[in-house]
């Protein structure tokens, strides 16, 4: 919190081991696309042999959706300093649509770049910022209304497979039919389903041209949910060291993308550090710097002043900006009679201003100069819902719906710009409520993905949102929400620390998970099957390697049993060694094999004959090797 | 785990301050009922004024519903080897319809009581058991159908009322309208309300007439969503003071109903201490019991011996027995290509007997005669649900849904006889398919009580079941499960320690309430109101206190904030003391109600004049005191 300079630094050039130890029983394997650059990153799960007595099967290896970049691979070289190579800056460049800035363009990083008192917190930049060239669009958006599958598209495609076909053969893959509520959901995604989407503004790809480090991928409601978690330390606590840190514990337990909500004194520093880095797109809210330019007074915000810090941030690689635009003046005394009022940051502080100039938001009346700043950088839109409800009591109320129906109105007006967009959403929403949000916003904003806070189901439980949200968030998600933005245990009550945040993305992962189950999205029962019948056959570290967080697993495993002879043993603590509900099944299907006949044919005609045989064989109960 | 005779004792009879340090901010008050000895234990929480820059309302205490018994009420005095109070003694002996047995009717009780080996472990009854006269039936569902309203039941009305009227007005309840899938929500419930739904099985009152310590509760659709954590030591683990010590933990965080799973050697004893010491009912699942009796050798369970366990158990005082009674020999060959079997303990144990017999149950066969011990001491049933699927590969299929018909047809007969009955449930559940369950259910079981462990939405995260299994419970609690079974973060990975019971407890609290405030549960959102509307204003210690889990919250908050004085600063770590979007919306309500009209009359007539004096009131930002 107090840290000097220096420290700064050398916290910074080094990663905890806590945070690039080995996944246990990982490996990382990637997929080639169509060209050599293409290398899809995949982690990849050895699994065992199944006992002899359940079979003996030979279990195929298992592939999972990676998003811990290189931070998790052995042979990888991690120099924070360096930062990481710049894995699409070619395809970027081939399309010949960009120029090498001299300089940043705007005033304030200029002045950050070589003012002599920030050398110390400073990332040594090594590369020239990138923009469209005069009167070009670089977004993903505006390729695929082109027709043109990007390899970012390409990359995509291979990546949401999660190498499908070869796991739905390995695993016999059994699921149970979806309920997908109108989405269009695919049996295997193709590149130009990539691009279709995106074209049509379904799916946003969010990879800012100067944010060449970024493994590629996709928000929609036709893809795999994803989750968002949020870093950034605060006038209060936290240091730029701490930052990079969370960002990569982040993505190792699972984060696909991050949003960086800095509010303290080094944000732009702390930013190009974390962009440098950062594997995974990065969001921002850039009002939220804007207001530290004006120390903390929002009445004195101005359109000149945000403008330059959207391109400030553009230059250094941000991939989504959470503007709130939608915001309107009209709005504002709606919330008057809440029980919570504005809870957004964004929002009040742009409420704020309305309300101190009688005028609408700038966000508003300049939307059209922010798309020609988006889309000269591949920015996404994140239409921040300044007005979502803080409570249960104002959930879906007439300033949140109407918030919403601005935001569809300036969906249509990026899109026009062809400017990636998707849409925030709440918040605190009762769960009979929570279908209602889905649907007015798929209505309102032309299926432009939803990206929502949980929401929490109900407010009595501080201390434990990440619980009440992911209740919501796993729901919301199955109706149709594309990204879910995650709440830790700390929501409401402080800023969270690093079990705080591998708490809330394994909670958002379940809730995630739990969502594309539901919706049906093809082959993502044989991640349940495969544990599944890993527990069923008591083959304990497989269990523990295929679920999201091997190591409390067996941590778990471990207080009860402790002894490394548990790990193979086939009972576990719920039962003891003398009686497995397990074991009972195994002779049930014994007995129906033995019979050479259907299970209803074995009981009806053959069962009886053998009881005998069978109550000799089940009096011997399986003991532990 | 390897604690000796007398430490045992020593443990049993002292608890740890932990399971009873008094709950912050908390009060135990009792309202009294139609006669002097009906006293309903509730938790009056008291409220701070709202400081005066919010608008120094007084805030009224808040009252919650208490399951805690006399342990957080600090004129009780507490001593194990005594128990507690009989509170319902007097209104059990005065029906008239008991008889004091002169012994133990079981065999095995008989044997336990006198055997000199178990007198370190034995707790010292000082009540002769009681049974229905000869010919009598004692249920509640018996006096429900003959028009009687039983002081227990006017207790219930009381107790789920939780002071509703006056929190009504003093919190200004405002409640979003609920969808309740059929339900027969109340605004209030009566005493005859209860009686009704009693007598038609809608709900069930579990308290044994040898259980007279436990303090009234309901279990149905039309009632607050109840919760059940389970404890019990295996042959692995635990000790009879763990045990009762976990008994007074569960209440403590709310469990309303209590199951003793424990498979160890001191079974008998065990369930004696616990009962004596619970205000809340007790479950069990005799074939536990039974098993061990056997030495674990399922095929040697005999209907004698199973009918001696639940006489000795219903003796002693348990309150709801589990019997998997649904089982049947031609539904078991049906889970053979399961990818996990059958993975319900008692399920497995009858499916061994059926197999080795090759006959069907002697839980089914012998139905009636079971349900005539029930009605003799009030044992509810809760039919067990042993072919649940443990895994979403398995769920909803044949040997499931067979089994709910057969629930169906017991249910049934189990009313004929007039005993009280509830169902389980799964289980592994994706979400899509969790409502065709609790459908099912409530036309197979003629809307009997379902109480549903989870159901887990995912498989894929051991060490966080709590939470894929809260997100299953929230909705199908929502869509009509009377009462859900915790799941800890333990699951299938070991047996929960204290931390994980206040985890799974808290969780499924959270569950519990989210699906009371969607089915539109009369009163459930006037607590998510009080404790949004404490935040809102800073009211921090409020804001604790409202909570499911005060402690926790405020140790959260402390993390960041330690600081007395943060206790009552009008901010908030997330943002800092410069700026809060809290402060803004009161800028917005006052700057409102200066102008003495309508809000959109504000903004449209009057806002402009007022412009440049808000500019000047708004350029104040809020300071901490």
């Amino acid at each position: 919190m107090n840290a000097q300079p220096n420290d700064l630094i050398r916290q910074t050039t080094d990663l905890s081991a806590e945070v690039t130890r080995p996944i246990p029983g990982s490996r990382k394997v990637h997929v080639q696309g169509s060209r050599s650059d293409l290398l899809v990153p995949m982690r990849e799960i050895a699994l065992s042999d199944t006992p002899k007595v359940f079979g003996a099967d030979k279990n195929a290896p298992f592939t999972v959706y990676d998003t811990s970049g290189a931070y998790t691979d052995p042979d990888a070289t991690i120099d924070l300093t360096a930062g990481l190579p710049p894995l699409r800056a070619a395809w970027i460049a081939e399309r010949g649509d960009v120029e090498q800035l001299a300089d940043l363009s705007s005033e304030f990083g200029r002045r950050r770049a070589v003012d002599p008192k920030l050398a110390h917190v400073r990332f040594a930049r090594h590369r020239a910022p990138l923009r469209a060239k005069s009167g070009a669009n670089v977004s993903q958006m505006h390729y695929a209304k082109r027709g043109i599958v990007t390899p970012e598209m390409e990359y995509i495609a291979i990546r949401e497979n999660q190498k499908l076909e070869a796991i739905r053969e390995a695993h016999l893959l059994k699921q149970h039919a979806g309920q997908d509520f109108g989405a269009a959901i695919q049996r295997l995604i193709t590149p130009e389903f990539v691009r279709d989407e995106v074209a049509r503004g379904r799916a946003i790809i969010p990879n800012n041209i100067n944010h060449p480090e970024s493994e590629p991928m996709i928000i929609g409601r036709n893809f795999l949910v994803k989750i968002n978690a949020n870093i950034g330390n605060s006038a209060v606590t936290s240091s730029i060291a701490e930052e990079v840190e969370k960002m990569v514990w982040s993505i190792r337990w699972g984060a696909d993308t991050v949003m960086d909500l800095s509010t303290g004194k080094h944000i732009h520093e702390t930013r190009e550090w974390i962009l440098r880095n950062s594997p995974v797109p990065i969001g921002t809210v850039p009002i939220y710097q804007a207001l530290e330019k004006v120390d903390g007074r929002a009445e004195e915000l101005t359109w000149e002043l945000f403008r330059d810090t959207l391109i400030e941030q553009a230059e250094q690689g941000v991939d989504y900006f959470t503007i709130h635009a939608g915001v309107r003046l009209a709005y504002i005394p709606l919330t008057a009679r809440r029980v919570t009022g504005i809870v957004s940051r964004g929002g009040s502080i742009m409420a704020k201003w309305c309300l101190a100039h009688h005028k609408e938001s700038f966000l508003y009346t300049h939307f059209e100069e922010i798309c020609d700043i988006m889309k000269a950088y591949d920015v996404a839109f994140s239409l921040g819902d300044g007005l979502r409800p803080g409570s249960i009591a104002d959930a879906n109320d007439a300033a949140q719906f109407g918030e919403l129906e601005t935001l569809g109105e300036l969906t249509r007006i990026a899109w026009k710009h062809n400017v990636q967009t998707m849409i925030e959403g709440p918040g605190h929403v009762p769960m009979q409520l929570i279908k209602e949000n889905m649907d007015k916003q798929l209505r309102e904003c032309g299926e432009a993905p939803f990206y929502t806070l949980g929401p929490l189901t109900t407010d009595i439980a501080p201390g434990y949102d990440h619980i009440t949200s992911a209740i919501g968030a796993a729901m919301i998600g199955w109706y149709g929400t594309a990204m879910l933005c995650y709440v830790t245990p700390k929501e409401h009550l402080g800023l969270p620390n690093k079990q705080d945040v591998r708490d809330g993305i394994i909670t958002y992962k379940i809730a995630a998970h739990a969502a594309d189950l539901a919706k049906g999205h093809p082959g993502a029962q044989a991640r349940d099957n495969a544990l599944s019948k890993a527990r069923f056959e008591f083959r304990w570290q497989d269990q523990f390697n295929l679920g999201l967080d091997p190591e409390k697993a067996q941590e778990f495993h471990d207080e009860t049993l402790p002894k490394d002879a548990h790990k193979q043993a086939h009972f576990c603590s719920m039962c003891g060694p003398n009686f497995c509900s397990m074991k009972i099944t195994q002779d049930v299907r014994d007995f129906a094999a033995e019979q050479g006949i259907s299970e209803q044919e074995a009981l009806e005609q053959g069962m009886k004959a053998k009881a005998a045989e069978f109550r000799e064989k089940g009096a011997e109960v399986y003991q532990p090797e």
